[in-house]
């Protein structure tokens, strides 16, 4: 059956997260809707994680199956003209048949935007957290040399709603940037993978960190306890985006075409 | 009575507008009602102008007058307290006797968004008029070099709600910039003055230029003509911003300070 690849940016502040939950609107949800309505038949789809309530994406990215023949363009207009004006998908193209939004995901980027002025602008009141205190930067700065690299992760993930924590709790912080921004600073975190809520929670303890809570040289004996109630609290959700979703070369768009030259359909 | 100044930076989506008016919601009323609430007293106050239902402003500018004491960081960090997040005092200070919001204006500043792109972000849904059509911008610079200068802008004011039309309707554009942005364009007008929607009705006319609907020679027709019908429709209010309200030296804060060593109180 042909696989089919989507990029969503959404502005998350009406909805109860990407995923589908019981007495809440999900973006995973009216895009399945959109999609049935459209093709006539339940077409579920696959992202690439969940973002909490509140959370925003410019590029989160989901799969879906569908043997209904359609045009890219038009389905993706389609699309747009039925879903909700803060729900975009971007981009949509055919996919290989072995592609996972999920499991082919072999990195994400998330920025967090501080607002750090006294009176936050209303224009950004829904994309970024109000934190007026002062924060030393040098002290984020130390902290961050001791998260950048491979741990275990545990002391800054929550357990999933369903009481499972990650079977593997090991991630690699590639990047951790601190960018001074009109108003405040953003965040930048870049891994080969997130557990439940780590963003936020490296982002609360940073906060910590920077206003001279924790000190940062206790961030090792931090992340070698592997216990959550170590670390500095959750920062709230409308602050998050998820920005970016990385795939290996052979499914870019490109590649993907390349492939088909040489592989047999069904390999 | 000792007179003061606030600068209001305001998302206009969810409101009827600035001014005060029956069946809706308006900034003006709710910064009255927060006055009234802190200072126990009514307090009327004067905005530089109106803006429309869905209009924004960085920088909208207003007045009033107060017996009563306070001290000023407290009554905006009070205000900012009790009005909702999406409406926000970003300065406040105490002015000149003879200083009027409106009558000492001597010139604004509004931006028009316009994202140009297929989908339009969900992030510029409420600060952008998506307008996904081909634009020569060489036939808006041409329009633009006959609207810049002195002029009766009659053909693109409304009149006013309660039927008068300004008595004045002679404007001087000193400057339209048209600024390449991510996703769109920008246009920036600069003005001693603007009458009612004239922002918007100029927009309007300029789409309709850059899609070849008015030809820019037209323009010193429809200047001519003094009929509100012979210029384009007006823009949505959801692209457009007042950014600043420009007023004589004299009133700057640091000017009032030192004008005050000199001048007798009652000067």
């Amino acid at each position: 059956m042909p696989k089919y690849r989507i990029w969503i940016s959404y502005d998350g502040t009406d909805y109860g997260g990407w995923q589908v939950q019981p007495n809440s609107t999900s973006i995973q949800g009216l895009i399945e809707e959109a999609l049935e309505t459209i093709l006539r038949q339940r077409t579920p789809i696959v992202g690439s994680g969940r973002t909490d309530a509140g959370v925003h994406a410019e590029a989160q990215v989901a799969h879906f199956s569908s043997d209904i023949p359609f045009e890219l363009n038009r389905l993706q207009r389609s699309l747009n003209a039925l879903l909700p004006p803060d729900i975009r998908i971007m981009k949509l193209d055919q996919t290989e048949p072995h592609f996972h939004a999920r499991y082919s995901a072999t990195g994400k980027i998330y920025h967090y935007h501080l607002h750090t002025a006294n009176s936050i602008n209303p224009f950004s009141r829904l994309y970024s957290t109000h934190f007026p205190y002062p924060l030393d930067l040098s002290l984020i700065h130390r902290a961050r040399d001791y998260l950048i690299g491979t741990h275990d992760f545990t002391s800054f993930a929550n357990e999933c709603t369903k009481g499972s924590a990650a079977k593997n709790p090991i991630r690699t912080l590639k990047r951790l940037d601190i960018v001074q921004i009109d108003g405040g600073i953003r965040f930048e975190f870049e891994a080969d993978g997130f557990l439940y809520k780590m963003v936020r929670n490296l982002t609360g303890t940073l906060l910590d960190v920077a206003t001279g809570k924790i000190e940062p040289e206790s961030i090792p004996a931090i992340l070698e306890a592997k216990d959550r109630t170590q670390a500095g609290r959750a920062a709230p959700p409308q602050g998050l985006f998820l920005m970016q979703v990385h795939y290996p070369v052979q499914f870019s768009g490109m590649a993907s075409k390349e492939a088909k030259c040489v592989t047999s359909p069904s390999g």
